[in-house]
């Protein structure tokens, strides 16, 4: 190939061409072929952007008839010469000299021309990314991964990977996976139940379902951290909005208050969301569109918004004082449902605002009490047509205190000695949040299945690819 | 804190400041205290870069006495004045006006000022990045981990999420962790063997060992991508080389053969050593001084090297003509043991070379197969003092060949459904090569022991933390 071809041109740079080139090579994914007697194109795209490039085929052209007969899906390279379009919506077209076909596609080929479901994309997840609509969702969450990495290394983060398997079992967060290499069928037993000691790790081990309190021992000697890797969750949800595994995002920080928490998580969600728009315009352009009408513009005010804030207890009164007949009733001491997170953010509120110092009886263990001793330094992030989307809190730094907290928890000191430990010597105030990763994708496309966001998406029932 | 304190500075900035501050605020954690009669001194670190900035307590200081009594690893906000010090090796020092502790340490602390041996901090593996070397270690780790994503964002690579639970099997890369969450006491068994259709996936499950399979898929449709994930190996290796969850480096590249595939890999080695030489020198120097002596004498080599290419062939004609002694003995077709590359980068070539062309039957089925009929277009990329750090291969894009050599290997078609699809429909030329990321950051930082290179490594008898 090396000798016969120049070198090849992404498509997204040769859409972005500034002058005609004499002698280029794309090279793609076949999205459609069209024929006439005249003439023949094709439409080809090597997933560096949302637009295919129209390759021109003249009957002159050696192998016009075999090119011209391509099947969708094939795979071709192109030399020719990259002149202005006559047709409209494109500058730019390639005038092809010579085909190569790499790989042909046959009828078979699963992603025809025709529209086709989410569902049915799902079980074709090895090919559903060369369709308009995964090439963007995973466009997007590559420039967004990229996002998150650049804010906090800006801000002078220490970025660690906090462990996936993890002896803690006793965070609250959800359900865990077991990991294991014990004979399934004839376990090592003492006492009447299984001998972990004699497992992988010698102990029982899982799944972690957050890097928070890792992340939080880092934030101890870096000050300021943040994780950005895989969590599990062990739980028989068939939902829209939960998966098996997923990405999380999950800054520490010392030094830091609930007031500086909320800061922060304030100016990367700004972040995050102008980084898409300058960023991922054609991608986003494209959900506007076809996937969730008016995108662009809750985006644009999610930019631009004021982020609010409220305490729980306001909230509730708000809730209780609206009028407003909610499913689930409201009041003081209860956990706020989607239903009540989505009318405080769109209706009571009208944009994106912090509910503030939850009861403590139904946050974890770790979150500092407040002076009133019955509420938490916690914050969740409530944004209109999602609820929340970052959920955060002080950490409680006294040793004495959380001492009692875990007791109230039934967490027994013993499983966490380090965690106490960093309270011991050098404790200080300390802060952070968690932001699901897929949740953040979802908000930006309109995408509203975790399943299509995810690459090979993980599922009770589903570890299929 | 806020109301008393100009915001906090970070130490890196205060020691790199221009001129005198006359108002800042540092927090820390004191790893040293002296005192005289006449004034007592704090190093004070917040993890921010190596050094410590030296905190200046004169006896006239409101709680002077409290202070000068501080433990080594109590945690303190000081408000004072940055002026230029008199001590040698440091241009600033921050004369106290007030001293807040946060949070006292006692002597109990684990990490008092004598140095501690590697296995120790291991034990302590929550306060070990409060010391010098896992400082500069976690430092190195998460700027490379930002240049990595870099790197490949520059070149207009996608970032992909492979999934970290897998049904696959087949890999052959090594040993797999099972995820369940069946009864291990109970587990539902069919035909003498346990049922995994009533398991939480509805088939077998393990932790992956692998992006590439999913990777390839990608490739298939962005053209250029990359996996940064962590994968892992239930293997009961006790070595300083192994750990059972580690983090990879997985590009693949469409449109790209063996050659491509090795001019990616050098390129991707002499970014990130630069960008270490670059980003890291303060933490560099500590490791050249202290744990491997010549260290950036070895990186500023490799930085400007040429890297050589010889086939595995010719590798071993070389080292059976050396006259060198081996443990192993080397003949065409056993697989080159650690001695023989080491002996070919350091001794033959003197410098990075990739060995191309393995014998088929020592490497994977997914190798593409050459025309020789008896080697594939693998390659191995060796360095001084390490050996193999980069391991890559164009792969198998002709099904037929494919489904051959997955028969040689044993591996029946129905289980790689997805990946024999991709060579069916729009097959293309591709390649991608691994870089197991704690390896590099061993190479760039002289550590030697892969547990001292993980936050919070896993080992076989090791889930801690």
């Amino acid at each position: 190939m090396t000798t016969i071809y120049p070198p090849r041109t992404r498509i997204k740079d040769a859409l972005a061409a500034e002058r005609e080139v004499s002698e280029l090579c794309v090279k793609g994914w076949v999205r459609t072929v069209r024929r006439s007697k005249e003439v023949a194109f094709l439409a080809l795209n090597d997933g560096s952007c949302f637009a295919s490039i129209q390759i021109v085929l003249e009957p002159t052209m050696a192998g016009f008839e075999e090119a011209a007969r391509l099947g969708t899906g094939a795979c071709v390279a192109v030399a020719g010469t990259l002149v202005p379009s006559p047709a409209s919506g494109q500058r730019w077209e390639v005038k092809a000299a010579r085909v190569e076909i790499l790989g042909d596609a046959d009828e078979e080929y699963p992603l025809q021309k025709k529209r086709h479901s989410l569902e049915y994309l799902r079980t074709i997840a090895h090919l559903r990314p060369r369709s308009n609509t995964f090439g963007a969702v995973f466009r997007v969450r590559s420039a967004l991964s990229f996002a998150i990495h650049n804010f906090f290394r800006e801000r002078g983060f220490l970025y660690v990977h906090t462990p996936i398997i993890t002896a803690n079992d006793c965070e609250g967060a959800g359900e865990m996976f077991r990991v294991t290499t014990l004979d399934p069928l004839k376990p090592p037993v003492k006492e009447a139940k299984v001998d972990w000691a004699e497992d992988f790790f010698g102990e029982k081990a899982g799944l972690t379902v957050s890097g928070q309190l890792q992340g939080e021992l880092f934030a101890t000697a870096f000050a300021d951290i943040y994780t950005f890797g895989p969590t599990f969750r062990a739980e028989n949800s068939h939902t829209s909005r939960h998966a098996s595994e997923f990405w999380m995002i999950e800054p520490e920080m010392a030094f830091c208050d609930l007031a500086g928490d909320c800061a922060l998580a304030e100016d990367f969600l700004r972040y995050l969301v102008t980084f898409a728009l300058n960023e991922c315009g054609e991608d986003l352009a494209f959900f506007d569109e076809r996937v969730e009408k008016g995108l662009l513009a809750k985006l644009e005010a999610l930019a631009t918004a004021r982020f609010e804030r409220i305490s729980y207890s306001e909230a509730v009164e708000r809730l209780q004082s609206s009028g407003q007949s909610f499913e689930f009733p409201v009041e003081w001491g209860c956990d706020l449902q989607s239903e009540h997170e989505r009318y405080l953010t769109e209706k009571v509120v009208g944009g994106p605002v912090f509910v503030t110092d939850y009861p403590a009886a139904i946050k974890a263990f770790y979150m500092r009490l407040n002076d009133d001793g019955k509420t938490v330094a916690a914050m969740d992030l409530l944004v209109p047509r999602v609820g929340e989307i970052i959920g955060g809190s002080q950490r409680e730094d006294r040793h004495d205190v959380l001492l009692q907290r875990m007791a109230a928890c039934k967490i027994v000191p013993e499983s966490l000695p380090w965690y106490l430990d960093i309270r011991r010597w050098g404790s200080c105030p300390h802060a952070g949040f968690g932001l699901g990763f897929e949740r953040l994708i979802m908000y930006l496309t309109g995408m509203e299945n975790i399943r299509d966001v995810i690459p090979f998406p993980r599922t009770p029932g589903n570890a299929k690819f």
